[in-house]
């Protein structure tokens, strides 16, 4: 009988361990700017890793330009071994094995969009509070930076977006330097450009400075699927739906899960529930025929620009998601920080329907 | 570098198509109980099965029994070439290749419970209005019919959840004629009693006939999670996510999506927001130390019974889902269900906005 | 010019304050049953009361039977000056001038049951953690009492519900003890039977023990304004509206607000919202021609009964409101009572959108 | 005893009636702009107002420019007649009975907007579809407006906010021609400027073009209730509930509740549901201390303006509300609006549950 092979399979999340093929050499170092708390963090941390650890540490420039460090005479010696960076113009994705965050969420959604393709595995460590992409505390950062980099832990690959913006009647002179990678150049004949993101938490699309409500057409698989009227759109990813998502009204997904999530903001409509669709579709989002306003998009809160008549966005699940490194796994780290980051379900104990005859 | 292998692939879910090893010889055929209007489609369905496609037909005894059934001599010829069958009695789940349903999503619920380990293709009929699980027009049904028996035909496996009940203080006069399938008797030395569920939408843990909240325990792979407080908690399959999971506030799943949902039933907490997690857990509920009083259970809507301190309810994704045949594709069958049952973003068009100085 | 006359003035919640025409000499205590840890409060508030204050002490009957008061000597001689009633046999409504609650929100609800018309002042303390209704510690009750009588408190009047519940085909053999105050009896000639209740929470309609969706109609000022299919709905007081109308999704509405709040349990539609209505209009809740199974309704959770075709359910507000003695004022009381017993907006400052460039 | 003397009573809303001193004399005429299908209707109303019902007809100066009015000569004669004005410069507060507004919601809210202090009753015709703010169709114009002026009407009395935005370090060079009805002028000792403005719909909050969260404090009756960080907060009349609030996720308001409703937009947090509070409070609301960034603040979605530290946002509930004409009564007229404009709780029957043994 056929259908005796209908059986399926599927992993606990809770089973996937970082492995090395080689030991790590080269290790990007991200500190969130104008927090001074942090400059003693970073100094400790790049010491470690170049002098006991025998890495190359890769910095941005900027980052070393700051006067509070580059005035620091003791960290200059060996700020001299590092290999600088300029966001845009000095591609690094071939060359970093590891990637160490020292900052909120925001430091992670800014490695991520360093590397268009394939991203080294990321430990991020949270200097104030919790965040849901910083599960790392500093104080024991030796022995703990030692035991990731012997390989001892485990992973989430948080998965990515890819996501390609079709400018229809795009002008040389609008070409601004915020575009993610050019795909195609604006030329005489067809006047289009094309740009590509990868995101990490979410595509928004919404109203911008107009005080109408935006009008856009949601496409799945080539079928128009439903037209989002209202103050925008986010399309995220697993996890994408603890960020801007739930601050809209969508249920929270473990970043395990292979989907994109769909969340109106402010939808005109009473019936406009979120939505959650499996990660092998492909959406594409165009302003409404009847549109009277243009929209905007960004991408994890960069990048902001004007959507017009014609333009398109298109968004599939990247192939290169981002290896998240785990402080104890997949499933505590996120019920951790759902109940740090959002009380999810913190609540006094009460009986509320406590009126009973016998108890009142 | 490692992080090169990074790569992750998704399948489309409209490329999944029906693939029969063997032509199918024999079919089940369910219909809803007192519907008179389903009689002559049952009929006719049931006579086209036999005469024309040559099939054996499975049908329940007390369908056959049915008066207006029964009385029908035409149709009594008939009936003696039918393989008759009676639930929790006699086991067909390894002599029927096809299933078709006529009625509501009832019907395929119920077909589901039949078959505990791998199911056959149902294709289901709506008669009345269109339903989730339901997406055939009876109308075409002979070349609809003879298209799927031919193997030509898309479809989506809903994933169903094996739930495994542990009764602690179970006693032999308590045992009813409701439970699932038995895995233990209890016996002098422990008194424990398992029973096991294969459930397709959700399972349903609620206060029942109490007037105080419901107070259990909710474990993910071991872990205490949360405890929910309020009228109950429900964890459903992304098929289920459109039944009552939605009229408790979740956001709706494609039934592609590899997850299980977690739903709280007017939870006592502002924050208790709906989550999502990978279906690889293991998920358990038991009563809080400090519940005052029991709470209820039930699969699918049925077989309904209660849960006492130191029971438990295990869940995992099944192995077995349901491979349900569809009209178009998964992904527009989906859709076209939301906008038909849910009413999904159905609006008006209208700018509340719309109060601008030069276009009151 | 008319329309110069159309001008409209708000009162300040702030500014209502209790005033006695007389000192109040008779007090009613109410004491939560069951409880141990409020025996020792309960004597101490009543020697108080008795010696001290030279008021008249009622007491329900059944408070002295138990065992922990009725063993204890030296509370016995005191209690021989009480008065003491029993529920639902004798009337206290006309000779309490005062009431002291001790125990949870329920002391509260279990006090406005005993007033089917108007109700003294009441003070609530709260022994545990602080409730909606219970705003007063009793750590320095005597003071604080003595304030209440000298007149020095604010003072909020909460709105109730009055409910008349028409019984069509009622009969004798099923008059069971636990109506509320009955108005017509049945006879033999339309066999009909009235209730009325004085309800300070909620009216809760639902499917009981059915796994039906209930559905019932609902009409306002006589119209059909929709009808409810789901688990049921609920017609609260803004009182209410932090009780079971918020578990259920609706907006927090000030006990000042004079308003009726319609909100349904796990409604089917997606659409169904909770409405607010003004104080003035008159419900009517009665099952749906089409409803295959009855519903279930209850009054601030006590006197559950079932509501069957041809039955209704009339609601409007009562002009009897609850006096409840405010610990500061009806604001600052109530957005206290939002963040203790709901967390109202308790979060952790965080910045999600904050990957900006400049500052990841 | 004192308590007999609680007693409260509530007035049905459906009581309220229009009543007129005089027959109305002067009647403004409202059109939406830059609508060609509005044309017709206008001038037929005109002629209808001036040569049948001889009243004095109110337009704004710029509608009679719109070519497609200047250009008709037919309908220059009786122009001639007009009284016209200009919005900000002339004042035609005092010298006008009666509104009549042909359009969209918007302009109802425009309006309002000329009416700083009380409004004359309003007619408003639903040219195209019906909103929540135009319950009159244009057929029976005649008919229908002969009946208002004969006093034969039900009305409801929409209360407005009045808002005073009070701006510290305010300097002349930023006085731009977008404000309301400025009270105090910048001088060199304060520097301070105030501008009030009433409100019909709402005040909005939000972060304007910032892609950081807003940080604003929320003041009742002068103490700090709490801190709104997300996309902003509404702060909306009952009349407002249906418009950006529903939206946002509020409940519906009847127009006859006395209240105001506050509204996050996009919350961080997961417990921040919108409360309802007495119409007799005043809120007030400035940036946080820590707030990174401005705020932005607009009325009724106009006079959009920053909001910097030191700026505060006072809110009352407006003595002088529109009275509104209903076309049935105000329950009925809402109720109408609720289903056809927001679809509330429109479905299809369907029994989700319906799992049962007996009835699959």
């Amino acid at each position: 009988l056929m259908h005796k092979h209908t059986f399926v399979h599927f992993q606990d999340p809770a089973s996937q361990r970082l492995t090395w093929n080689n030991p790590p050499k080269s290790v990007l170092v991200i500190k969130k700017i104008r927090d001074p708390s942090l400059l003693q963090p970073f100094k400790e941390l790049c010491v470690f890793l170049t002098e006991v650890k025998d890495m190359v540490v890769y910095v941005e420039k900027k980052v070393l330009e700051d006067p509070a460090i580059s005035a620091d005479e003791n960290f200059g010696a060996i700020t001299k071994k590092f290999c600088t960076f300029r966001e845009d113009l000095d591609d690094i994705s071939n060359r970093v094995d590891f990637i160490i965050c020292l900052g909120g969420d925001g430091t992670l959604l800014y490695a991520s969009s360093l590397f268009q393709e394939s991203v080294p595995p990321v430990m991020a460590f949270h200097l104030g509070s919790l965040g849901f992409l910083t599960p790392f505390k500093f104080d024991t950062y030796q022995s703990q930076v030692t035991q990731i980099i012997e390989g001892n832990a485990a992973i989430v690959l948080r998965s990515r977006l890819k996501v390609r913006v079709l400018k229809k009647n795009w002008e040389k002179k609008a070409q601004m330097d915020e575009q993610g990678i050019i795909l195609t150049n604006g030329d005489s004949e067809n006047n289009h450009k094309a740009m590509q993101y990868q995101v990490l938490n979410e595509v928004v699309v919404d109203r911008g400075p107009s005080s109408y409500l935006s009008n856009v057409d949601l496409f799945l698989d080539g079928h128009l699927i439903t037209t989002v009227q209202g103050d925008g759109v986010i399309v995220s990813t697993p996890t994408g739906s603890t960020a801007y998502a739930v601050a809209a009204g969508a249920s929270m997904i473990h970043p395990n899960v292979p989907a994109i999530m769909i969340t109106p903001i402010c939808p005109h409509s009473l019936s406009f529930r979120p939505i959650v669709v499996p990660a092998g579709v492909e959406l594409k989002i165009m302003l409404s025929q009847d549109a009277r306003n243009t929209a905007w998009v960004s991408f994890d809160g960069r990048k902001r620009q004007e959507i017009c008549h014609g333009d398109s966005i298109t968004i599939t699940t990247s192939c290169f998601p981002v290896p998240s490194i785990c402080f104890r796994d997949p499933v505590n780290d996120w019920f951790e920080s759902l109940a740090q980051c959002l009380h999810w379900n913190v609540r006094k104990k009460q009986n509320y329907l406590s009126s009973e005859d016998e108890d009142y």
